[in-house]
């Protein structure tokens, strides 16, 4: 499956199946990307096998290879320049490429190392996890962490090709299943009911790896993603229903220190999760969708914010939620829905407004 | 005098005048800059008083400052992280504002400070010398040095105002004009031959500071760059013309070590004359054009390389034009004339020819 996704300068191709890897010279001539060099960055973690069938395709002499440890520590400039630094080394031109080969954070870090060395060379990026498969990996926001909060350096840095081979997910475990979940799930609540009846229906054989649901979900995922991001790619102003969840989400992460109990998507789900319960007490979401929603939630079981913090962390999401690159001023942004694919932008709210909200869901 | 660049996503305008600083609240109010804070990062040449005049408009509580030293040494990641981490511990939103008052390096730090913080924060450029005036301020290039060249690493960043303040140049001395006129040149070569003309009868007048000649010199000079950056915003083609000159000069300026004894300016002339030497070598350039621009050089008293470079000089210098961004494989890119106003992208030649010629020049 293909999509083709429209930019301010070019546009690029998102190819969708299986047994893509093994292709992938030829997808990419193709797509007439004339590269004569290509540095393949790739997560420790991805299967050596994989990583081969995609080198051995290429000339020797055409093709770096470099090896890291993706994770949020990780996710740093000091990264970046360790592959600036091989860039420059082999003189690589604006008109080579690199190739990332793993999650969402190894394609922010190689997405933002691509978009500074030498104003942006060519970047291919090959998702290995649900999530980046059907989030990260299209609209171009690249991203690393710094000392106060995620993502606070990046740019927006469009790939010339993104390559989602769902042979990747055989081996995902199914926490890492839930976390891509989680932003298939807002996709539908930002913009498709009927999808999300789909989901409804259907979410455990999706969870469950069954191919042929699985595929049709990353794609139609893709294709939510797609048309808002082409309508606004530097996010202006309709992309940031994209953030559905996404402020709490981020102040829920970042407060339990990015470790292994709470990972991206989990927050997610609890954060749309907080979105729709605050929506509904303000009484901007009606009570069937609320309801529909929240029953979703339930069944994928995560409804609790108390079984992650306790009253005391409440400031400090706060603090956090007060960081968010949405925010004007000293409010908080948070996107909400009026019903289902009726996303609300631009409602900003007191901090007050939010600690009570929290000390209702948090009470331990 | 005011110019409108059309960009990707927005506009921005580039004002131009006398007495600017002292007006600038008003100038960014106008152009419906609606910032809450403005960081100000200023170059520790400007003078004090200038700083002053900017800062004493604004509400103390909404302007933060910051002086810093800026050269060749300090346009590296370490002075831009420095910049990023004022904007993340006060908090500032992508709403807010950064504004640069120095000269290229000081916009291009700030600039690409801007891009990544947040993915991007509004960013004011005021530019205080010449050449800073008449071309790194408009078009949306940042940019900083890495261990082995310029601006290796950058981006494509647009301002949201540019306010050139021509009291500023006052102070400049006559190194510094040459160097900005060197630029000057290039845009009327590169697109117009009246302006040519025009700079032929009145360079001294604009090198000494006559404020007529100057002003209209640089509104003619932004003119010209504004009317092909917004043709090719991300230099895919014709933007690349704005590079005449440059392969030769970025490998001059890095071969001496960006030292004092030849300023990117003087550089660029060194490159426009090899260029034009080159040119005419290969047939390429008129026979008649060739020597009125050598004419004007003469005057200007940049056309010996024997004044900056020995013979053992040759391989460094040929060695720095193959890292020239433009390049693609293994030949070296230049761009050439063809006759006044008429440019010639895209040729590209073995390193060889490019030996063999600066062999010529460089006897020593």
């Amino acid at each position: 499956m293909k999509l083709k996704v429209k930019t301010n300068i070019d546009d690029y191709s998102i190819i969708i199946g299986k047994n893509l890897c093994s292709k992938i010279k030829k997808i990419i001539s193709n797509e007439k990307i004339n590269s004569q060099k290509f540095l393949l960055v790739y997560d420790s973690k991805v299967p050596k096998r994989m990583i081969r069938s995609i080198v051995s395709r290429f000339n020797k002499k055409r093709i770096d290879e470099k090896k890291i440890v993706f994770n949020e520590k990780s996710k740093n400039l000091k990264t970046v320049s360790s592959i600036v630094k091989i860039l420059e080394k082999k003189n690589y031109s604006r008109n080579d490429c690199l190739i990332s080969v793993g999650g969402g954070i190894c394609g922010d870090v190689c997405g933002f190392a691509s978009s500074i060395f030498k104003r942006g060379l060519n970047f291919i990026n090959v998702p290995t996890t649900l999530l980046s498969q059907v989030d990260s990996s299209i609209g171009g926001k690249t991203g690393i962490n710094s000392l106060s909060g995620k993502n606070m350096i990046g740019s927006f840095y469009q790939p010339s090709l993104v390559v989602s081979d769902i042979d990747f997910l055989k081996s995902l475990p199914k926490k890492e299943m839930i976390c891509g979940y989680a932003e298939i799930l807002k996709h539908s609540l930002i913009k498709n009911k009927a999808f999300f009846k789909f989901l409804e229906k259907n979410f455990s054989k999706i969870l469950n790896h069954n191919k042929n649901f699985l595929e049709n979900a990353i794609y139609k995922s893709c294709l939510i993603k797609k048309e808002v991001v082409e309508k606004d790619e530097k996010e202006k102003n309709i992309r940031k229903m994209l953030n559905l969840g996404h402020t709490f989400a981020h102040a829920y992460e970042t407060t339990v220190g990015y470790n292994k109990g709470l990972n991206h998507g989990e927050a997610v789900l609890l954060g749309i999760m907080s979105a729709v319960k605050f929506g509904r007490q303000k009484n901007i979401l009606n009570k069937d969708d609320y309801e529909r929603i929240i029953k979703h939630l339930k069944k994928l079981n995560y409804i609790n914010l108390n079984k992650y913090f306790k009253s005391k962390d409440i400031s400090k999401i706060i603090f956090y939620m007060k960081q968010d690159k949405k925010n004007k001023g000293n409010k908080i942004n948070l996107i909400l829905l009026k019903s289902l694919a009726k996303p609300i932008l631009n409602k900003s709210f007191e901090e007050n407004e939010i600690r009570l909200f929290l000390k209702k869901l948090i009470n331990k």
